[in-house]
């Protein structure tokens, strides 16, 4: 039989180096995979119609919300709920897949020079 | 600020040691994030209506499709499309993440004693 090759999340996460920009890696009915480089802050904003997933593949990332706040390190996700405002901080480079509806905007309803053209794949 | 805890999945699957049975982690929109432990043969089956996302924590797994096969070792995935019949086979245990629709059957249009209950959370 054919061996078909599998996407390799670090392989993908090997060819490009900017933070804040995530490349769609699969697709799985209307939702994208995306993996992300993260370092420093993000702007604080949220998603009105979706939830959005984090999973962190290495470093670690503190996703703060206005109520709290979540670290996550290698092998730890956390799903925030729609219209949840959030904030993204790593104080050193992490890197995270992220899934979501496709067309999802990365800064939500607070577009700003942080806000990422969607549908690059890697 | 109150910390919240991630969900850890090593922690999830240290909880249960059955195989072939999916356990329900975390809920993006109507998507189910789930934990399941393979090992040895699945039964050949698709999913008429989803695609299926397999994320290979640990170990290793080939999924056999009829043109082929994809073997997924740690930090690999694949989307098995909608309809495209399937058999996931461990030659030993191996730890994986996937990610479909809530209500998605394991053995999808071929029920059997492998058929698992659903929104088995842990």
């Amino acid at each position: 039989m054919d061996e078909i090759p599998p996407v390799n999340v670090s392989q993908k996460l090997s060819l490009f180096s900017d933070h804040w920009s995530p490349r769609v890696i699969a697709e799985l009915n209307d939702y994208q995979i995306k993996v992300a480089k993260l370092c420093g802050e993000f702007v604080w904003h949220s998603h009105a119609d979706t939830d959005e997933m984090f999973y962190c593949v290495s470093g670690s990332v503190r996703i703060e919300l206005r109520e709290g706040s979540v670290t996550l390190t290698s092998g730890e996700m956390y799903v925030v709920p729609k219209g949840v405002e959030h904030r993204p901080v790593a104080d050193e480079e992490c890197h995270v897949l992220l899934i979501e509806p496709r067309g999802v905007i990365n800064t939500g309803d607070t577009p700003s020079d942080r806000t990422a053209p969607n549908d690059r794949w890697v």
